[in-house]
């Protein structure tokens, strides 16, 4: 499978370079060790406050190079994708950021990171440095293993100790609060594939209905394989077992890490379930969701449990300089705001208008007398319905034209366009409605037909897309709305409209509507049904006038 | 494919509730028309200032309910995944949050979102609501076609928009901002795998060596097939027609967005090909990478461009509520910090001592003889290798013995830390490594061997994370040292170390080490090949004292 990579080889520094060109104003640099060292490190760091380390392999972006700057980590020492950075890498972090403040090294329990983060930790202490370390091994998926792995709750030891250390205390306040956090975070991770290791590809292990419980943030398998029946089961399985495992508290933080590939959708899906469970009912802060510790692309969410003690929660929702911490919220239930009272344009009090009342049900008859010509010159050059599209919005306008208001221009225009929304379906329908909407909020204003409509063309134009020459009803409405604009007659406007008409019929493209998918030759000669209903409407209304 | 979804008919409400359950004190909610009408909106928004709306379908979260917040949008009309928000969804947003400030629609580019909007405009403005409305249609993809898509460069429209909002700016002010802003944004997507639709899954259709160049947003195949070589070649040619087609400018803003599924490793690294690029240096400003108009788990990317005039930049800048939002930062050439001198304890002036040096070659002789025999007794519970490890170390520390600071004991563990960090391979030389570097610097204040070992042998523990009872050698060694700090003779320390030794023949589970993947039926009998190697070598010292 492809990646946006270059080679296996360069990857880590590349992406780390493109993280450092993006880092703006914040105090960030790399040192010069690549390819072999590959440390981020904080240059507005003061040596009289602890710095906080922490680091392993890569390929669980953002961490750890993302969670470096005020507030979070002062240095990240990144190994190669899902392998632990050198002791000399180690080392080389610890000394260029570590002043007398000393420094505490977050470690995430995997053997090659204990000894690498360890051996670097000891020969820094023989330099003279003050170095404390803290192991991290939240994950729960092992019941009874010796050594838990250290996954995504690191990232609560991470903000906590950053926190600390920023607030000015002491490498044994730091420390001890780093190792009371580590102790008691539990995590645990469920995924629906593996992930795609650069330059290998990915072992697609995970059967459509199933899903993985428990995995490791390296492509380890689950410890389980389970039914999978969508997020609900996720999110009461990830609950009882976290719950079941958890210190007592009166209130949790929860932290919804993002594996990778996860969409935002279901990220906030599966929030929206732990939440609403009753379970989820004693987690009051909730950081993400959001890729926080992710095993390259895997599509899968981890939850991390933190129980609340004194001074966490305020910790945790200092805000930092990093903009991959997505911050700690309160979780709330969802706050509901009442809908508008939409005042319907159908509802405007019915009133009389004969004159208006009789050309409209001839209108509305010239319309369906055409419905079979026009269906039959659509069927050309579209999908052979604009004929019964009309005729049907004819039909339930006629029957409806009762109870609008014939008398008021503007509430006749506005109602009309009511109607039409609901009983002419299509684009088209859309577009006259817009059409006369616009028209009825012009006619309270300028109070006559033909600039009204105008208006309300004017806007079918911006919405619709298409302008006259597009092969649409516009190269006959457009022609006719200018003529009785320019006060000429009625028969005059159904000229223009006709000759608009015709002129469709030597357009071969079209540039709106579902013409433009029609090839010129099918086109050549073929007037557009739009067109040709307005031009038949006019005709037959001067005609008749 | 499986999701972390319910059911297709309630995911995107699911997911909406989801994210207002995470906004904490943001003054968000929703309209309270589920599942209908999907509107999340500000409940903090002043009626005078002008309130910026935008929408369309789901499946591009972050966008638009993500963006919702101070300084962005006020609110957001959600359709169904893919699909445009209904004319009354919209109408509901523009009437609960428009006051007399007016407000401005942000439409992408689709006919039906147009449509939609447009007459939900149409039918506020009816209703005495001033509305004004911005089309974008900023993706280049297609040379010459009348309508371009509305993709990521919609962002630049909202934030530009809503900073302008925020700060008090009229509705003619701000729409006009808006419309520039539109009208000189250019995108343009780069994808290696099409999406997975809810509920349908996803078409495989692009082959491993191939990428599609001009995707759209709602997984629409490619303008073109492109033969993909890596990230290079993706940037030079978002670069080449990003550039091709933009108004000329001193400096430009560019957006990254991640379409879904991409990792943040591939994100920096395809930002650092962008501005390492000769064509990148005009990139004055960064949005992201990040996920900002996704395409559900589309694992692609999608460059935007937008030239850079008066006012842009301090609009970008600007801090905004939502945390969807990754900040513009300035581009920069990755910062450099040298290299820290490890000062290298390997340095330490040479120095004599006849006696020490008479042991350590005694020692080293010991270890070499048993080679054999350790790597027979590690075949049966290992890797077969403990002897030859060990010996291979003996002999380089006997070797090297002459330019060792033998004189001084903190020096001489030191020395011997690095020694064997550099010759004896495997866990258990970090280990012994370990265990030297920590009694160097013990003996630099204690002064006595057996004391500064115990210190060391602690952090062996530690970062080992192995105890006495685990089998490994610590089960000779901390009872030897036990014995030797409490003044015992070497002799007392070899039984002891003998004793404890012989115990792990009984100990059937392994607590760390290679052994630990061993079967207790397997172990039963066998001595821990590294507890013997320290019974013997302390018995041998002893023996020949």
């Amino acid at each position: 499978m492809a990646q946006f990579i270059n080679s296996k080889e360069s990857l880590v520094v590349d992406a780390l370079d493109g993280f450092l060109r993006l880092s703006g104003k914040a105090g960030l640099a790399r040192l010069d060790g690549y390819p072999h060292i590959k440390v981020i490190c904080r240059t507005d760091h003061k040596p009289s406050r602890v710095a906080i380390i922490s680091g392993g392999g890569s390929g669980h972006e953002p961490a750890h190079a993302g969670f470096v700057g005020k507030g979070m980590l002062t240095a990240a020492v990144c190994g190669e994708v899902f392998a632990s950075p050198s002791v000399e890498a180690v080392l080389a972090g610890i000394l260029a950021v570590t002043g007398k403040g000393g420094c505490l090294l977050i470690v995430k329990n995997y053997t090659g990171d204990r000894l690498n983060f360890g051996l670097a930790a000891e020969k820094a202490r023989a330099l003279g440095k003050k170095v404390e370390v803290v192991v991290v091994a939240d994950d729960i998926a092992i019941p009874g293993i010796l050594q838990p792995r250290g996954v995504a709750g690191t990232l609560f030891v991470h903000k906590i100790a950053g926190y600390l250390a920023e607030s000015g205390a002491s490498l044994k306040t730091v420390a001890e609060a780093a190792r009371k956090v580590a102790k008691s975070i539990l995590s645990l991770g469920v995924s629906l594939n593996s992930c795609t290791l650069p330059g290998i590809g990915r072992e697609d292990r995970v059967p459509p209905d199933k899903a993985e419980l428990g995995l490791g943030i390296h492509g380890e398998p689950g410890v389980e394989l389970i039914d999978f029946t969508g997020a609900k089961l996720v999110a009461s399985l990830l609950l009882e077992k976290l719950f079941a495992n958890a210190p007592k508290a009166k209130a949790y933080a929860l932290l919804l890490n993002n594996l990778g590939a996860t969409t935002a959708l279901e990220m906030n899906l599966v929030a929206n379930e732990i939440l609403g469970h009753f379970a989820g009912k004693k987690i009051k802060l909730v950081v993400g969701p959001a890729p926080l510790m992710t095993a390259l692309d895997m599509h899968g969410v981890s939850a991390s449990l933190l129980p609340l003690k004194p001074g966490f929660e305020k910790a945790l929702v200092c805000p930092v300089e990093p903009t991959a911490w997505p911050g700690a919220h309160l979780a709330i239930k969802p706050r509901l705001v009442k809908l508008p009272k939409v005042v319907k344009a159908s509802k405007a009090r019915a009133s009389s208008n004969a004159k208006l009342r009789e050309i409209v049900e001839r209108a509305c008859d010239l319309l369906i007398a055409k419905e079979a010509d026009l269906n039959g010159l659509d069927a050309k050059v579209g999908d052979g319905d604009t004929g019964s599209t009309i005729a049907t919005a004819a039909r339930h306008l006629k029957s409806g034209l009762g109870g609008m208001p014939l008398a008021n221009t503007s509430e006749f225009f506005a109602s009309l366009s009511h109607t039409l929304s609901k009983t002419m379906g299509g684009s088209s329908g859309v577009l006259l409605a817009i059409l006369f909407a616009a028209a009825g909020s012009a006619a309270a204003v300028k109070k006559t037909w033909a600039p009204s409509l105008q208006t309300g063309l004017a806007r079918v134009m911006e919405y619709g897309g298409a302008k006259p020459g597009d092969r649409t009803m516009i190269d006959a409405l457009e022609p006719a709305l200018v003529a009785l604009v320019a006060g000429k007659s009625l028969a005059e406007a159904a000229s223009a409209a006709r000759r608009g008409a015709n002129a469709t019929a030597k357009m071969t493209r079209a540039g709106a509507g579902r013409s433009s998918y029609v090839s010129a030759t099918n086109l050549e000669g073929i007037v557009d049904p739009g067109a040709e209903a307005v031009a038949c409407l006019l005709e037959g209304l001067s005609r008749q006038n």
